[in-house]
Order: structure tokens, then sequence, then C-alpha cells
């Protein structure tokens, strides 16, 4: 089967790559549409040691499940599905505890020993996959799993009174997490370096402003980082009160030393978030409460996958989608 | 007077360093016990680039108030007080929203734009002041500063259940959070590198262990840095279960480049915590619920207050108290 996948070294396109095993639980996946995110691009850069396939982000069909399958799984084969990432087993101390994304012995679908959704065929637990409603194009179910990521943010912030928050980062993330938030009783808006970026919160009615016309005041009482870089988490210091909170939503590599005194000064509270609830996220586009597909800067061929890596890492570009 | 300073090169002793002006507002106070604080030792390596008199942790006697201050103001002098270390502006939007503590124009004695109590006088708005009890010896009240931090803990953590709590330090900060702590319905225990301050643990019934023994296994509800190190956080993020709770109680300042992935991975909350309510503390010792004079490692007159301070830092001295 067609993949792309990185070897520890650099990201290639195997045309020949040998299909998955399908082990008990599991079934077997045919994407239609892939979203590239940024986790991928910090992977080739070294980020979780991942080998292997890449790819997380996918609204697919399901073309087989293990014989092992109940009758009810079974009826999934020929069903279009999203799928959540972390493969959990169920059994340990977290998942017993209803921790189960935090699942000590999980493997994470193109992120940490599991091949992921960049190929032709994949696998995933049936257990983690959810039909996606009719009224749901393609081209916004494959974003349910950054969305979801967005929709984490409602469950762990409990906003109260009508705070300011501001969204550091006007990219993939940062435009998700944005339109999330608006459904919150607060002030929502984006602080981003690229106007064209910025733009589309004009259609969505929320405020954004360039980075360089931005002094921090230390006034915000959230801050949700999105940027994706090093330089996020003391922007992001500068801008929230004392007593305030941010949100990190993003992990980058090559982390430079950051000084944390701020936080303890001014006793700030500061929230690391990942994965989030695919139902969410799904009624959120079923609901029509959430712009995705403006988003998407291109579509390309999984052939041209190394290509589209490339153009994803662009500061100009959003969304990249992978065409199967 | 007697005054211990830093200049922003070294620590020095001044025996006739001119007395405070006394502003309106004010009262002179008399210290006769004094503290020495982690904080004091980093701001000789830099912290807050403060310069002048050092000390925030102080007992002392009301000399004299303001000619302006009104009559209750005016009774206070010849009493023995603690006081609160932030000097507040009360018209800005943090004094007006209730968070005086981070007052934008705030000074903080012997910390920011304000000398300390290491001298034979020093001056805080009498506003700042709270009279203590006959019943709290001085050797006991001298510790309400530090006591106060401790128990802002109280504040900032909602514990429900029963959860397994790690004190990261056995210091003098740490061991007065692990007691604070304990006033909690939670398993708290410290985890130190040093087996002689450990024991006094034993004293308090609260558990201990040796660093060198304990293996982290991302498996504490909160983990509680009091280490005053950079490799606190570290250590602390390795014993943190997902979706739990660290708590920063200490500044450093040179903080190696701590990569602070894990913290958006396991979703960890992490909570800056800095000075606490004083009337809280108060009652605390009158109550008999800490013990605090079993800290104390040495008692040294002001003149010999370099080498106090030198002796501060060895790591097996916890509480070094300054004599007038």
């Amino acid at each position: 089967m067609r993949a792309l996948l990185f070897d520890g070294k650099q990201l290639q396109f195997n045309p020949r790559r040998d299909d998955p095993q399908l082990a008990p639980g599991e079934a077997v996946i045919r994407p239609l549409l892939a979203g590239i995110c940024s986790t991928d691009i910090e992977i080739c850069r070294g980020y979780m040691n991942h080998t292997g396939v890449l790819g997380h982000e996918f609204v697919g069909v399901v073309e087989q499940v293990h014989a092992d399958c109940d009758d009810k799984s079974k009826k999934l084969v020929g069903s279009r599905v999203v799928g959540s990432i972390n493969c959990v087993c169920g059994r340990c101390d977290l998942c017993k505890r209803g921790l189960s994304s935090h699942c000590r012995h999980r493997t994470v679908l193109g992120i940490a020993g599991r091949d992921g959704c960049f190929a032709d065929h994949f696998t995933l637990p049936v257990r983690n996959l959810i039909g996606v409603p009719d009224a749901i194009e393609n081209e916004q179910a494959v974003f349910v799993e950054p969305l979801a990521a967005a929709c984490q943010l409602l469950q762990q912030l409990h906003v109260e009174g009508r705070p300011f928050i501001t969204v550091l980062g006007d990219g993939r993330l940062g435009l998700l997490v944005a339109q999330v938030l608006t459904t919150l009783n607060a002030n929502v808006r984006v602080v981003g370096k690229h106007p064209e970026k910025l733009a589309r919160c004009d259609k969505w009615g929320i405020k954004h402003r360039l980075l360089a016309d931005n002094t921090p005041r230390a006034d915000q009482d959230i801050v949700v980082d999105c940027t994706g870089s090093a330089s996020g988490l003391k922007l992001a210091m500068q801008m929230v009160r004392p007593r305030g909170k941010i949100v990190l939503k993003t992990t980058v590599v090559d982390q430079a030393g950051v000084d944390l005194s701020p936080l303890v000064i001014n006793e700030i509270e500061l929230i690391g978030s990942r994965c989030g609830p695919f139902p969410h996220a799904l009624s959120m586009l079923a609901e029509g409460r959430v712009d995705v597909t403006s988003l998407i800067s291109r579509r390309i061929k999984i052939e041209q996958g190394v290509e589209a890596l490339s153009l994803a890492r662009q500061p100009d570009v959003l969304k990249v989608l992978l065409e199967f």
C-alpha cells in the first residue's frame, strides 16, 4: 500500500508498504481524507521518537473488522467513521479511574507505537470508532480530532463572569480554539502574526489583533497558547493577569529555557491540554457551530505527501489535507 | 542603625546605615527576631534585582506611627506585631478587584523597592500590621510570613477525596507546607535529601522518604515543589499522575531549560503560589496546630548577618534567626 512515513531520520513516501495486520478487537480503515497537524511536523523533528507511518487526523471507511468482533462491530463495515487516537488497555490504574486517554500502556495513532493514517489502510480498535452522520461532509469530518482537542478546553476551563480570553497563535489549532471558546460567555480575541490568517476571524465575528500591535498588559483572565513555539509561553506570562490561567495547547521539541518565576510571583495557573471528546466535536459540526472548511489551504495526493508536509510548515498555510 | 544589605554585588553588614524615613500611613518597627528565607539567598544571586536592606520575616515592636495616622493606629505603638510584606496602592485595577497582593505598584519588604527588616528599624504601612497574641512566643511569631505562604495552598487546592500529596523538598518551607497540608483530608508525605531534616516528620506523624529511595511512578494526585531548585519541577512532572496538579512554591534564578511537554501530554495543572493569609497562620500557631520551633537551627546576632546567610545556605540547616 502507499504510505507516508518517518524513519527516524527523514520523511519518505513508500508506494509498497506492507498492509497492516488486523489484531483482535480492531478494524481496518481506508482513509478518505487525512489532515496534517503540527504534531506530524514536530515528529519529523524528533518529537516522541516516533517512527513509522505518520498521521492521526482522518475520516475513513471501515473495510474489515477482526473475526472475533461482535455483530454490532461487524455492522460498521462500509460505514464512514472518525476515531479516537489513543488505543488503551482498559486494565491499568488510570483506565480504571476514568483517565483512559492517559492509559499507561497506550499506543497513539501515528504518534506513539502505532502506524498512523497517512496510508491506504490502517488499524484502530473498533471501540475507538465513531460513525459520522450523513450531514457532515468529509471535509468537515476530517477536522474532528483537532476540533475535539479544542473542545477539551471547555472541560478544563470553568468560566465564570465574562472573562477576557486571548488565543495566542493564528494557526490551524488557534483558529479552531477561538471558535470553540466563543461558545462560552467570554470576550475572545486572537493574537497572531499573519493578517491573512487573522482575516478569517472577521467572518466569525471574533476580535483579532496583530502581535506587532499588541502590548502585553498582564490583563487577560485566560491566555491559550496555540503558538507551537517556545516564545508563546513567555509572552502568555506577560499577557495574563495575576492569578489568571494559561492553557498550553501545543508542544514544542526545542523548548528554550523559559524563566518560570512569573508563574510563582503572579500565582498563575498553567494547564496542559491535549486530546478531547469526539462526540462533542461531531455535534458542533452537525449543528454548524464551527466553520472548519475555511481553514483548508490545499488538498494534495498522498504521493506528494513529503511536499504536503513542507507546505504545511509554511507560515501562510493553514490546513493541508491528504487525498487517497 | 545596624543593617544587613545587598548592594547589587555583595552582602554586607553596615553598622551606620541611616534610619528609615517615616511616610504618611506608615509605622517604624523595631524587629525582635527576623528569619532568613531562601528568597534572601536568591536575592544575593540577583533575584528581583533588589538592592538595599534584606529581610521580610519578622516579629517586632511598633516604635512610632506617622502623625497623620488615626487614633486606632497610634495605639499600636509599643505593641508586638507581624506584618504583610506587600505594600499596595489600593487604587489600581488589581487592588480594586481583590487582588491587592498583586498590586501593580506594590513594593515588597526587603524584596522589591523597599528596605527590609534585617536592620534596627524599618517601616511598613500601618494597615499591613497585625498584633501578635500574648500566647504566641517571638520564636513562633517570626514564622508567620512563611507559614502564611504555606497556608496559601489551602486556598489554592480544592481537595476532594483523599488525595496522595507529595511535598518535594525537606527544607524550611517544605516542612511548613507538609504540616499545613496534614490539616486537609489527604495522604501527605515529604520526599527530601536529608535524613536529619526528614526525621522531624516522625514527631509530627508525617510520612517521609529519601529521594534516593523514591522511584517516580506518575501516581501522585498533587506534588508541591518546595525544592527551590530547577530540578524540582522536572521530578514533580515524573511523580504526578496525568491530570494531577503541581504547585510551584519556590522560585529559582538560574532555571535550566525544563522540557514542559509532559505538562501538555499528561494534562497537568501547574499552579504558582506565593504569599498567603497572615490571620490564618497566626491562628494555626495560637491553636498549636503547627510546630515551627523545631525548625530553628541557629540564632545569630545581626552583626554576624553575613555569616548567618552563609549558614542558611548549608544543606543541613533549617531556619536561621537573626537577633538584634
